[in-house]
């Protein structure tokens, strides 16, 4: 190789800013060499922890010429600004996931591709898991056959902890409780393993004793472009699951990931579980796989430097970030129409209406 | 005990009727002394494999005082008037499921009870599974918390070998495919695990290379009347599965039963699974619960050998059955009216409408 590691910047130092950088340390491809937040202690507090060194002001950040690409790990609602800004200064964009709160943002932030000839990565990291990509090569490989029937769920306890201080109690912040926020990564997996996503139809219901404004359980079908049909259920009142299993006429495989080690995924296949039963056996026959190691932070920005590097956009497209938003409206549509299949080529559709009129009002 | 075992006949020959005379075999609650089929060969074949006496004609049968009760392997367009007839020779009654070929057939079933004071039994084994009943008993002790959420599948290979000479071909035989055929087994489940059902909504699709007439994949999600919801997924063009997933604020409980050995209830639990995740626990830190033995032919012939005994109905009663195929009915419509949720009690109602018309309509 004996390349340079593509340099990358960093704006918005909290939590998640963390784990992505310690994932960059991880590898020889890339490098974070500065990090903006509006808070002085924040840049401070980053660069004494992980010596990337804080820019004092966004434009001083944006105009350093070894940046290529820079890292978005702000609240969703900043995501157009910032990326519009990243865009204007040439720079590639990574944005965490979801691409935008609204899908008319996210897609004014995928035309930015176009307006300004950079790349969009969005960090649905979740596909790029070691068994989920195991997964879709047998599937590739037609290992499974025809591929007829998906399931999925993300579940954990988040409902049983909400209070009116975190902004996950309220309809308006965390549209569906888990459905916005676990669901929709089984949503782009179950999109990156079985294509085209036609249609939705979904169910809601709020248990949780703490009183919080959300739905704290989702279950949602789907319907592939080629007849299959899918299921994606997420709980915020469970343990801590994240299952996926896939139906093909000559195999079934199944993955169960330990998602108490959902952070530190270089060990996350030690606690974990991947088997395929073949032709007509039963679980009593299956063959257990070993699961792949894997580092889901390190490989998408491992994406996302390539993407820097070659001007071309890596499979993490803004438009798969658009689609997983956009089923998770269909299912919220869908749960208000008692149920009705809701098509997610409609949502996008009326988004791209909504974000027109938009740039219309503003002109 | 020393109590006498309770004696019973079996009208339908088939290879149903084999599988229960087998397991009846295995209890001292219980004897079959007298078997009925409209063939005289599989009469007088049955009494050679079972030593269980062929009857010349149904009035025979029905005229032994030593019978007490009954048991219908017929196919199910015969359950009700085979049915009638028993409950009106005073015999208790025994039918597999599903209870009928309609639901209008089923209610006029239970209304049986009443009308001849006996109790009608309707084979739904598979809540009797060991690992089902710990389950239950596990939700039932609140050793799981508030229960939430329950996922269900139910799956296998069926419609990869359907021909026009089979019956499951037909939508008017099997509507929904493995709507009717498998996932009625996970609705009955999910009633007794979770109470009441008050809605469903459902997608289908048919995949199957071999051009049958019936869908081959579905999906249902379900609520019920406290507020939980729950998902019953069947494909028809997969390995064999079984399983049931139970989520509490507690604890989650995952049952994988090898569906291979289906027919053997008793080696059941030898390939079998059952684990419990506690508290925020996730797939890494389960604990495996030992699976427990039990044959649900066994228990299921038990149960109604009990009800011939005290004149007492058991838990597998007619108004359960008759649950089991409203929720199939309600799927089948709401699949017919683009994922619309049907109210459960709509749909029984609507058949208690139309069974009432069928006797006014005759009398």
């Amino acid at each position: 190789m004996g390349a340079q590691p593509v340099k990358l910047g960093i704006i918005g130092l909290g939590r998640w800013a963390k784990v992505l950088t310690r994932a960059a340390a991880k590898s020889d491809k890339l490098k974070i060499v500065a990090g903006y937040s509006r808070t002085e202690e924040k840049r401070k507090a980053f660069e004494q922890e992980f010596g990337v060194a804080g820019a004092p002001d966004m434009k001083t950040l944006l105009s350093n010429p070894d940046i290529s690409g820079v890292i978005i790990t702000a609240p969703n609602e900043q995501h157009l600004p910032l990326a519009t800004e990243i865009a204007k200064a040439g720079k590639h964009v990574y944005t965490e996931k979801p691409i935008a709160a609204t899908l008319e943002d996210g897609i004014e932030i995928a035309a930015l591709e176009k307006k300004y000839g950079v790349t969009i990565t969005v960090g649905h990291s979740a596909r790029l898991m070691g068994s989920i990509r195991r997964i879709g090569k047998a599937i590739e490989a037609g290992e499974l056959g025809r591929v007829a029937f998906m399931e999925a769920n993300f579940s954990n306890e988040r409902a049983l902890e909400l209070t009116p201080n975190t902004w996950r109690w309220y309809k308006a912040k965390a549209p569906g409780g888990p459905l916005s926020q676990l669901a929709i990564h089984q949503f782009d997996i179950l999109h990156y393993l079985g294509g085209e996503i036609v249609e939705a139809s979904s169910m809601a219901s709020k248990l949780s004793p703490v009183g919080a404004e959300v739905d704290d359980q989702s279950m949602t079908l789907l319907r592939f472009a080629d007849g299959k049909i899918g299921y994606v259920g997420s709980s915020w009142t469970s343990p801590g699951i994240f299952s996926v299993r896939v139906f093909g006429q000559k195999g079934l495989m199944h993955s169960e990931t330990d998602f108490s080690s959902w952070d530190i995924p270089s060990k996350l296949h030690l606690s974990s579980a991947l088997y395929i039963q073949r032709g007509k056996d039963g679980y009593g026959k299956r063959e257990d796989l070993k699961v792949p190691e894997s580092d889901m932070f390190v490989a998408e920005l491992e994406m996302f430097a390539e993407s820097c590097r070659t001007g071309k956009a890596n499979e993490l497209t803004a438009h798969n970030g658009n689609v997983a938003v956009a089923v998770v409206n269909a299912a919220l549509r869908s749960i208000d129409n008692s149920g009705q299949y809701v098509r997610i080529g409609d949502i996008l559709d009326e988004a791209r209406s909504r974000a027109e009129a938009r740039k219309v009002n503003v002109a």
